[in-house]
């Protein structure tokens, strides 16, 4: 702890947690349009916040749906490795609201955790490397290596402006590698470099019946309720070994190896923990033929987000509903393609759909899945960095989430991206009462600060 | 037309429809709580009304839930028949609210139609006898018949108050002959005489998976889905014959005989008229072996209503929920009996759920199914009114909807209960841009003239 950058983010804990928490008040929910406003808002607070740590090009690029948020700093030279960092300030929304100890936008520490919407997702994380770079700003002058941010608002909604805002800006991406901050370590005490990801596709299903709602008592028996032709086409998406039902759905997905699956099972991994963790009576026995982890990262699967149509409020009501939409969504692994595989969806939900119902597939986003070249001497500098920050080896993992942007660098900029995540697996992302360690917040500022050193050192 | 009676209701037509707006412009919804006050004010309008009209006693009697608004007259001796009469002033919720065309609340006039919620179920159906009861009042100073009315405040979510009101009252209630204007005619010029009913069990099957909803990318693959799973238990609920799949579900399903099938085959029946008024694409071929006919209204059926759970909001949320509510309800036929389909649905549903999840199955109502003798004197004046009021012969028919008062009437106070409808096929019950035909109600109160002096002279 000698290091000048070190020691100063060591002594501006409290300044960092309080830049942090201001961040986290901030509702920046993409899924919904109501609050459109406060993603501009975060937007902005990261351009202001990025100009006063000494980025010198900081701009909130306007796109077809939330803005971008770029911030470079060049001076370390030509010869210096440029690190090109992700991270997202948009986060999920909050429902069920009730079931939140402390309101999601007041961010609260409890137990040394610190409670709110985004803070592991992914505000906290990203938050770290801009850290980082204040630390080397103000205690070194200058930064070890040249640095490109780029923080988007549409991870959470599928990262639609992402690629376009990639492909357009390629040349001003340039860089020697890619890091993102948007996984979980093993657990407290084990880091994880994810180099794999899940794509996905997300899909909503539409079946329409008759014109408007009918009234069970008269059309009971006549009337081929949607919602019963919606779980009956649903159910029909698996078979009974678990295995996803559309015809040519695993036609791309590269076999695991045996040297793969032998890898896998050296992975510390405890089924009763992770059913503990969820909570639920059993895991699910899932894909026919595989592993637990094996069907949570490097297998495909497809899940049902939620079915609307009908009555579901307090009491009763005994209607046939006119139409029902269903949200289903597929993660992919290499080498599905999620367009192919969205046309497969289609095409197996017109061939389900009885001639009593319309049916249409609607895509509401995709990424492509990606695997990341474990031999790039970015990785053993980000291997290193965990060492000298949380004092462990960290393992090495593909993963069941979807990070659209990792399968974007690695094809568009063709550099290796380093996923050094610093949450942990009960932060619940997408869930009531989001958490991030404070200290995992802090080792990762320090992490991050190794890391940068590190990538300048390789050169 | 020379009767006063009947030239009073001529004459005051416009007093009658400004008293049933007035009626219709109370909100009285009792599927939700937040309406309860509603409800209370539909209950003492009809309270002032009735007492304006003229009947001798007339109060709201509280219950466990909405209270029952009772009025009786017995002014015509114990030597003059005795009528009982029901509706019910509650009425189900508006939405989808943006698909009125008028505001439910504001009822509203178009092309010889009142167009309002209730105004078919059933204040306007039912105001029809009270209309009728005014002018004997008025214009003959008594009613030939002692009236009885009882109109409750449940009839939406179950009637849960009316069976032990009417088995606590059955010598208050004590009559010859029940009246129930809650069905429709087979179309504007065909009146129709329901002669029996479906009982229906209306349940909440709950499906608990992981104890917090989860991120799809972290536990896709060995989270059990509950939306997964309730799919593929609510999908095998029919099997691929449109039979309702419940172990002992039919057993106790009278079987048709030929000559009640050939009588059904005599009913006009227009399959291409019902497709069309549905606006569905196609019939449901339901269950094998029955026709459209006896599917709608002797054959049981099942029906999801709603299913509840996971995200439905605009965009994409990639969740597995932790728990699950599907509204399901089974319309049933003599001699089926709702207490026993309740323990055996609740049995395959705990015999359908997997290891992976809890299921719990809560009956929020049921009502028997009942049949009426078709041979009482009380059908004959009901024949001879509808020749009178309408002009036409009507027809005898089953139907499939739920009236849980029809089997309490039958079973507790042992009288014929003779549901002389006024509605029409079309009038959107339960459905948006709810209506009821101006010119039926000005010939239902004609016929409610009728029907009462018609029985009066049976005697």
């Amino acid at each position: 702890m000698t290091q000048p950058a070190l020691r100063f983010a060591e002594a501006h804990r409290v300044d960092n947690l309080d830049h942090l928490i201001e961040f986290l008040r901030i509702p920046s929910i993409s899924t919904t349009p109501e609050y459109r406003s406060e993603v501009e808002r975060a937007a902005n607070w990261l351009v202001a916040r990025m100009r006063e740590i000494g980025f010198s090009r900081v701009e909130a690029v306007p796109t077809e749906g939330c803005p971008i948020v770029y911030g470079e700093w060049l001076g370390a030279g030509p010869n210096a490795p440029t690190l090109l960092i992700y991270g997202h300030y948009d986060v999920q929304p909050t429902d069920p609201d009730d079931e939140w100890v402390s309101p999601p936008f007041s961010p609260t520490i409890r137990d040394g955790n610190l409670y709110a919407r985004g803070a592991s997702d992914n505000k906290g994380q990203h938050y770290t490397h801009l850290a980082a770079a204040e630390a080397f700003f103000r205690a070194e002058g200058v930064p070890p290596v040249n640095l490109k941010f780029v923080i988007e608002g549409e991870e959470e909604v599928g990262s639609n402006s992402l690629g376009p805002f990639i492909r357009q800006h390629a040349d001003m991406l340039a860089c020697d590698a890619a890091l993102i901050s948007d996984t979980a370590m093993l657990n407290a005490k084990t880091p994880k470099i994810v180099y794999g990801v899940r794509g996905i596709v997300y899909t909503e299903m539409e079946v329409r019946g008759p014109m408007h709602d009918l009234h069970s008592g008269a059309y009971g028996g006549v009337a081929h309720n949607p919602l019963q032709v919606a779980v009956e086409m649903l159910a029909a998406l698996h078979d009974d070994q678990g295995r996803v039902a559309i015809p040519g759905f695993y036609d791309r997905v590269r076999p695991l190896t045996d040297d793969e699956r032998a890898e896998l099972r050296r992975i510390p991994f405890d089924e009763e923990a992770l059913r503990r963790e969820m909570g639920a009576p059993a895991l699910w026995s899932g894909e026919a033929g595989y592993t637990p982890l094996e069907r949570i990262s490097v297998r495909p699967t497809l899940e049902i987000h939620g079915i609307r149509g009908g009555f579901v409020g307090e009491g009763q009501k005994t209607v046939i509903p006119a139409r029902v939409v269903a949200k289903v969504s597929m993660r992919l692994v290499p080498d599905q393609d999620p367009k192919e595989i969205a046309r497969l969806f289609e095409k197996r939900i017109h061939d389900l759909a009885p001639p009593t119902v319309e049916v249409e597939v609607r895509v509401l986003s995709d990424a492509d899945p990606a695997l990341i070249d474990r031999d790039a001497p970015a990785m053993q500098a980000a291997v290193q960095a965990y060492h000298q920050g949380f004092g462990a080896e960290p393992i090495f993992l593909r993963e069941g989430g979807t990070l659209p942007v990792v399968a974007m660098f690695n094809k568009i900029l063709q550099v290796p991206v380093i996923m050094m995540g610093f949450g942990l697996p009960d932060d619940n992302l997408h869930a009531p009462n989001e958490k991030f360690s404070l200290d995992n917040f802090y080792r990762g500022i320090n992490t991050s600060i190794h890391f940068m050193r590190g990538l300048a050192s390789q050169e």
